[in-house]
């Protein structure tokens, strides 16, 4: 079964029941979120995770942000607390894009809805906040779904497909970006082995990719990083297939780190090197991927694992987010 | 300060003394092995590792054993105790194939020591075995620095130099053998900046590697395997070295898993890639990298982070110890 990481629960008193991504793999916990701080407090603390998914959750943030008006709030008032929302959900991790876009997005839809209405009242702007939310929801779910359809064609029956990082159901709302079209391709009766790269620093592939491959049943083996090309040597691997983080115009990708040299090592072996991802995350504002900005994260991600330090005191580290694929390493 | 991995104390009475690398990075506590069994355990335990060092150990274990003789014991007596410690101390890393080596050179010599002289004695033969058991050392110790005064010439001033798992002092009774040369270079003068690899899923670059750089005062920075390619991509890295554990009549050359992998990125960048390994390392009994078998470690090594399990209960892992690299990729 492919994993559903969030659901709004009800209708504009309703809540948010999420996959609490820090508990996993040990662990399938849903968290409810029935209040604005929890939903704030789930996505500062990677509860939930992943470009969509965060944008989606935002979105239903703002629902929540609604139900701390009093009911004789007249639409004015309300508009006042929703901006006050949005401003509070967008600290919560202040370098998703996706966060922003989806909060300016219901707040906009929300703006225009109490000044196009001279009948709007509290309880038709909130559920036009609602349906705003469900709108960023289900064209997340039909992008993956296409995605996921089109992308299909490229996994060959009897392929070893390796993967990087969660591109997952677990960074969207529906059924991930490079996954979906592993669930696709599982979905037409292709019989195909999926590598995961447990993907070090932060281990999402072990962690998540690992697991919900596993939960809706189709053939995944766990790698280091560092095993990825000697498969390929091996003939193990028919393609790669990754997600991106974001896209320059000339078709440079940024995605998680590691991404780059996987791109080497196909071209290398002749394996096909394919990116599954929306349209959103094209940049068409940056003309190639060396203007995309690499950000250096704390190096206690890579000095430590959990509780156990496994680096010397003092020893310096390098720790990039993310690097950029060349768009002539990419086959599609 | 260069790390001294183990040390005799004494005479034929003596002990064995070495750093114990199952507290490293954390703690440096150095280990006394006075007994034969302390010793066992000491190669058993990974509290030393690497194929040199554990050589040298065990023919210092030879010494441990023949202080359970009794002073009356006459050398016959003597020589079946030591065959006897001998196949005791072999069954302490059963694919150690310097262990094998170590503890037949120490035995024949014993052997050959007692039908040459017909007034060898246990105080004699003892005597013989202990200065086996430096010979052995001194070649080690020797063997590090010769490979270190060639190669050193392969780093350039003001390069990066990159390094995968552990090939340093902490694998040898002398300087190492990838490390020896950044040792060497240090010594000529040479500013260098050098990046480790933390080696999943052991973690020997993070743990082993940075902490011995860091001892020696060079320049170290402490990378995950995946961020290798990136860094060659911007420019950082003029040189790849690493060791080898066995290398083929052909060159091709079989090193921890990861190797194949930055012998292809570096080929890729136009970035030299050397192996430094003894002559001992060649076996010439084997024509081609295809011959070398690939031994497959337990999956709990990829499933665990020390005490910490990151992946899902029952995904399947692939788990190899190393690669062969093609003689064509590696430039000397």
């Amino acid at each position: 079964m492919i994993a559903q990481t969030l659901k709004w629960i009800g209708g504009v008193d309703g809540f948010l029941e999420l996959i609490d991504q820090r508990q996993l793999p040990a662990e399938l916990v849903r968290l409810q979120c029935a209040d604005i701080g929890q939903l704030y407090e789930a996505i500062k603390t990677l509860a939930v995770r992943g470009a969509p998914a965060i944008g989606v959750a935002a979105g239903y943030g703002l629902v929540l942000g609604m139900q701390q008006l009093k009911p004789s709030a007249d639409p004015a008032e309300a508009i006042a607390h929703l901006e006050k929302s949005a401003e509070y959900l967008a600290q919560s991790r202040p370098t998703a894009v996706n966060l922003f876009w989806a909060l300016q997005r219901v707040k906009r839809k929300a703006q225009e809805f109490v000044a196009d209405q001279s009948g709007a009242n509290l309880q038709s702007l909130q559920e036009n906040v609602l349906a705003e939310a469900n709108d960023i929801y289900a064209e997340d779910v039909d992008m993956c779904r296409r995605i996921g359809e089109n992308g299909q064609k490229f996994i060959k029956n009897g392929a070893g497909i390796l993967t990087h990082c969660n591109a997952g159901a677990l960074a969207t709302a529906g059924q991930g970006t490079a996954l979906s079209v592993m669930f696709e391709a599982q979905r037409k009766g292709k019989k195909f082995k999926v590598y995961a790269d447990e993907t070090r620093p932060l281990l999402q592939g072990a962690r998540l990719t690992a697991w919900e491959l596993k939960q809706a049943g189709i053939d995944v083996v766990l790698i280091c990083d560092n095993m990825a090309g000697w498969l390929m040597k091996q003939g193990q691997i028919g393609a790669v297939i990754t997600g991106a983080d974001r896209i320059a115009a000339n078709g440079d990708a940024a995605n998680k780190i590691g991404t780059y040299s996987l791109s080497i090592l196909a071209g290398e072996h002749g394996i096909p090197f394919y990116i599954a991802a929306p349209s959103s995350t094209f940049d068409l504002s940056i003309k190639s991927g060396g203007q995309i900005p690499i950000e250096q994260r704390d190096a206690d991600e890579v000095r430590f694992f959990g509780d156990r330090k496994i680096a010397p005191d003092g020893v310096d580290i390098y720790n990039p987010a993310f690097d950029v694929t060349d768009a002539e390493n990419i086959t599609a």
